[in-house]
């Protein structure tokens, strides 16, 4: 394996873990900005998303310049390949980071109607799934990427709860349809980025162990 | 190039446009298991996902096997790499699919609600994006997928168009919040699955062009 080769490895996976730390970030304002009604948040948010796409593209072309020229095999080909897939899920997790804070920035004008539902706790459990996945990628560490995929569930569930609460609210309160509607479509978004973490943890154990997870039970294999 | 390799990528480039139809067939029997109120169709659909899953995994550990065996470039490269994402988006078409079979198999049970908007036209267009983003694939046709990209904002408007109609609809009729909310529910899987059908038609852009159009203006820019 030629040291150049190894070179625009470590020079890739650089790119990746800051692309997965500014998704983060973008994840992370997109909550807060909801939670503590802070218009400016939001729209850091929503002027942002440009610079993800730019990653974006500069990863996807970084990966098949060196799949052109190094033509590599076994682990540093799935190295690749695994970062090409991760990079359009982080750059998907950036997409619904400016949806939440679209949603965020309406919701911040509009009169706070209570759901008793706890968003922070799913806020929290998606932000530390994406989290985890992208220490997992870092640390290639594969007990970990199935832990974050065993979530997956519980974060579905909380979405289904919501869905529930936000009908019966809808009855109550047909005052307040669109507050209670784009709730529920944050919800939806956040269930979306802890799919996409669980995609990339998936990547990550086949990018360590060469075995495709995807469509198996979500119980930790090794 | 190998007579091999040649050989190796026309059936891979079978197995992705068999994928394709696939697919596809699943969202017309989800749509027309809606509109035509048939259980049995969206069963068919709901008992079918487990093939589309199989046939992913297939496609992409071929993609794998090829890029490690024969170490490809250029035009034979991006070939690869491009059937290895829309793989990935007509999976994830696939698994819209189903959550468009589930609604309507709720909705059959339920009482007909009105609402003025015509999901037959979104189904057509969605399908048709779908179907000539397959096209384009098997075709090398740039000329359809640019196409097909810039009829997004179109899906797009419906989608929200329907959004507004559920909206004033549930402050008119309380009593059918959840079937509403399974309509507009659907509307947005469609408009995921133009989503999807977009991001394949930039794929066979990447292919032929080699140019990465994702990010970039709407436009024909041939």
């Amino acid at each position: 394996m030629s040291q150049h080769l190894q070179n625009e490895i470590a020079a890739l996976k650089e790119k990746i873990i800051y692309m997965g730390t500014e998704v983060e970030d973008r994840v992370y304002r997109a909550t807060v900005s909801l939670i503590n009604r802070n218009e400016k948040m939001a729209q850091a948010v929503l002027n942002g998303d440009h610079e993800i796409d730019q990653l974006e593209v500069t990863i996807e072309e970084d990966c098949l310049k060196l799949l052109a020229l190094y033509q590599p095999v076994a682990n540093d080909l799935r190295f690749i390949i695994s970062v090409l897939k991760i990079n359009s899920d982080l750059e998907r997790v950036g997409d619904l980071a400016v949806g939440i804070a679209e949603r965020s920035s309406y919701l911040i004008d509009q009169p706070q109607v209570m759901i008793p539902f706890d968003m922070s706790a799913m806020m929290q459990t998606v932000e530390s799934m994406l989290t985890r996945s992208i220490e997992a990628l870092v640390n290639q560490d594969v007990q970990k990427a199935y832990r974050v995929r065993s979530e997956d569930d519980r974060v579905d569930a909380m979405n289904r709860e919501m869905y529930a609460l936000v009908k019966n609210e809808l009855a109550k309160d047909p005052d307040h349809i669109n507050i209670l509607l784009q709730n529920l479509s944050i919800s939806r978004h956040l269930e979306r980025i802890a799919d996409h973490a669980s995609n990339i943890a998936e990547d990550v154990i086949y990018m360590v162990n060469a075995h495709i997870v995807r469509h198996s039970p979500e119980t930790f294999e090794e």
